[in-house]
């Protein structure tokens, strides 16, 4: 197959928003790249080649010479908002494009829909690739980290393309094969989840520093100043010390207390504990983040809820100095454990829908272009190249010992937390997890012992094989059984 | 339409499982009734009329013959496991019944499928009820707690044949018309969601009285007996006593000792939390209580956990029975925050689903039959009784001074669990949740300010209406700016 006479882009792009635009202008800007574009109303496309000549867009305001326009393999880049939309600029471009052309699904769509795409597109012999994309527009512009799905033949002919536009850390692009179909696009949304717990593990911080220990917006920003300086280093440790820094120009306040206190989302934070329900995975770390944001939003019943009564005796910090560092200890550590939990559930994954994840290469391409980037990243993809199949990042050596360095400072910030009448629900759920993880045994016994009274659910013993009842409203013998169905 | 000669029963039962069976003889039991029975399998309607000849069943081979010993308007309540051979039954009776007449799913759907079944079946002329059905094999025997969905016409006839097989609570039938459709499914799910988080806190109540204080499993038994003869008398309190006093008979331990510490689950709270999560609500007690025991049964990673360290000091308690208090009020506190969540959903999923639920209602019809059936469920009825549209149960004046009464003791309880080591992930996260809804200021200000930072998300002010946006990578000043789409 001969391309045509105008094929003369080796890739393309479809949907010309922010985030596709700066997604075209990116690869644009790379050497040997040729970007064909195109948007469903053309005002859009004129804009862009208009306001960026440099880049030598090859723009079409119609999908057939878009199509024309690629060189075979013919890859095109889809940046519309998830959803139905997506479904149609699927369905054009799967109508039009030859076998061993690929089809790249850049926006924020839920795995399973990833799932269902690819197989009804790999059917006419076209590949069809789900990629997460993080780190905003921004990233997008300037170096994204990207989780691309997929076959791994596709992969071929893509990654090079990708490499070329992504992050770079420590000298390597941030971009791998995660594994087929839907792999990228759960594990964007696991990075998502993971977001959400950084985020909320953060504010916590903040306001114990702000309400137990008394210090000001700004002086909080030198603290996470000084914290992005240590192993907390990370892209949202640096920018709460700008946003902590920022005053309101209209009334001179901090911006912080300026700003209404409702957290909104977008829905990723909602599938990742979703997802891990289904898998059986305890992100507890992340949906006491998810709900800690909802709670926020409730303002009809916050109201009503001021008048709930909080601890009788204030608390009160003797060493302040003591406190920030037994508050950035918990913080390392509750964050230990939010990490632990969503590597579980992208080993849960992998299993579940028959992926192989390379959890250090996952690791390593969240180290740049997106929003969790961070040192810490170098420190699990250690664990996991010393220690393949890693039972639980929290069980190797270099964890264990920070925790086991970090975890008097985390249960006295949990304490005080609790005596103060300060929120801490990331903080108190991760050490909660963390003392379940470790127990030698756990009340999930009695658990079992009440589901076995009531419901005939049957339990099984520490000393012998075998699933038993015992004859809670007969005589309390025990009988051997087989498992319950209900 | 005359009813055929042979059409002498006035509700029939199809599926002779333990549940069907058992509902089937509680009809039978009942005045006035006469039951027609049938199951796929021929062999099991034998069995059940060769044992029970006290019922009078009217039993068919044949589901023609099963349809024509109804009476009209024919009722069937259907008996079998949730899932598609649900909807096999359901085909099969709505080709036999004629308008007017109408079907009971009596199973454990998951509520959307009851929605997307009443649909297809109201499209007929047919009835179709989804009724959550509480209380295991010996509630559907002796009368459970019944929560029926479906039209308000429909309930005209089902309503006085439920209410002669239902529990009976202080002179009242556990039962109610619940709402249209799925209304009844859904909220037998947040039932289960709550019995998932009551059972969790005792759980954590035994664990901390055992571990930290030393009592034993009798001695632990006798407490709860003694709990169960004041605020927290309950069915779970109750067979919680019961359990903790069986002896196992092999080894002479007691048998919560014997019983493998993994919790089995089948399902439904997966589901609320993960309702909940679409319906923004934050469940987080049942959370903590679905994830308590997926964590039980992780094996391989609590064996490889053990080594984790756990706090150096022993907390020791001097005055044990100022202890048991306080667990006893941090379990009654915590209770009461899992209830107002629970009935959050509720409120909540009411309004996403257009049902129009009682939720006085829903608390009168769980005082009975159920597995969280309790006195406590009094008071939730008159909270709404006293204020309809009580925007969030703990803002219930006698929820407010029973909390009032009880945090010093619940704060002292959680901070002990943080330094002992002991993990009481529902009695720490109801306590943040408490302590999150009465917060004057949340840091999810902090949270909205990095999300404007990183993604230009955008944020509210609190002293002037719009929506606002800081320009962080140009001079920072502020613009009014339209809600950000990502």
């Amino acid at each position: 197959m001969a391309d045509s006479p105008q094929a003369v882009a080796n890739i393309g792009v479809i949907g010309l928003a922010v985030m596709g635009s700066n997604l075209a202008r990116n690869l644009a800007s790379r050497e040997g790249n040729t970007v064909a574009v195109y948007n469903r109303s053309p005002e859009r496309t004129r804009t862009l080649i208009a306001e960026h000549p440099e880049a030598g867009f090859v723009a079409s305001e119609d999908i057939d010479d878009f199509v024309a326009s690629l060189q075979k393999p013919r890859t095109a880049i889809i940046m519309v908002q998830a959803g139905r939309g997506t479904d149609a600029v699927i369905e054009q471009l799967t109508e039009r494009f030859e076998p061993g052309d690929i089809i790249v699904d850049g926006g924020n769509a839920l795995f399973t829909d990833t799932i269902r795409r690819e197989q009804t597109v790999k059917a006419t012999g076209v590949h069809f690739v789900g990629a997460g994309i993080s780190g905003g527009e921004e990233g997008a512009l300037k170096g994204p980290s990207i989780m691309p799905g997929g076959s791994a033949e596709s992969y071929a002919t893509l990654g090079p393309i990708l490499s070329s536009i992504a992050a770079v850390a420590e000298g390597e692009p941030c971009v791998t094969h995660v594994g087929t179909d839907g792999a990228g696009h759960f594990v964007k949304m696991i990075h998502n989840g993971i977001e959400y717990a950084d985020m909320q593990l953060i504010a916590e911080a903040y306001d114990l520093l702000r309400n137990v220990a008394g210090f000001t917006p700004a002086e909080i920003a030198e603290i996470f100043a000084e914290w992005n300086r240590g192993e907390l280093e990370s892209y949202l440790i640096e920018i709460t010390a700008e946003v902590l820094r920022q005053v309101d120009a209209r009334t001179g306040a901090p911006l912080v207390d300026v700003i209404l206190d409702e957290a909104g989302s977008k829905g990723t934070g909602v599938w990742t504990v979703q997802n891990a329900l289904d898998l059986g995975v305890p992100v507890s770390g992340i949906a006491e983040a998810v709900f800690a944001r909802s709670l926020s939003s409730h303002r009809a019943q916050r109201e009503a809820a001021t008048a709930l009564p909080g601890p009788s005796a204030t608390v009160s910090i003797e060493d302040r100095d003591a406190f920030v560092e037994d508050v950035r200890l918990a913080l390392y550590a509750s964050k230990i454990v939010a990490y632990s939990q969503g590597f579980d559930a992208i080993r849960e994954g992998a299993t579940k829908y028959g992926w192989s994840i390379d959890e250090g290469a996952i690791s390593k391409i969240w180290r740049g272009g997106c929003i969790i980037r961070a040192q810490f990243l170098n420190r699990i993809a250690d664990a996991y190249a010393e220690q393949p199949g890693l039972e639980a990042l929290l069980t190797a050596p270099y964890f264990t010992e920070a925790i086991a360095a970090s975890q008097e400072s985390w249960r006295r910030v949990v304490v005080l937390a609790a005596q103060a009448g300060i929120p801490a629900p990331a903080f108190s759920s991760s050490l909660s997890y963390y003392d379940g993880l470790r127990a030698e045994r756990l009340p999930a016994a009695l658990v079992q012992g009440q589901r076995d009274f009531f419901g005939a659910h049957t339990y099984k013993r520490v000393d012998v094989d075998g699933v038993f009842h015992t004859l809670w409203s007969g005589d309390r013998s025990e009988i051997e059984t087989t498992p319950s169905s209900h």
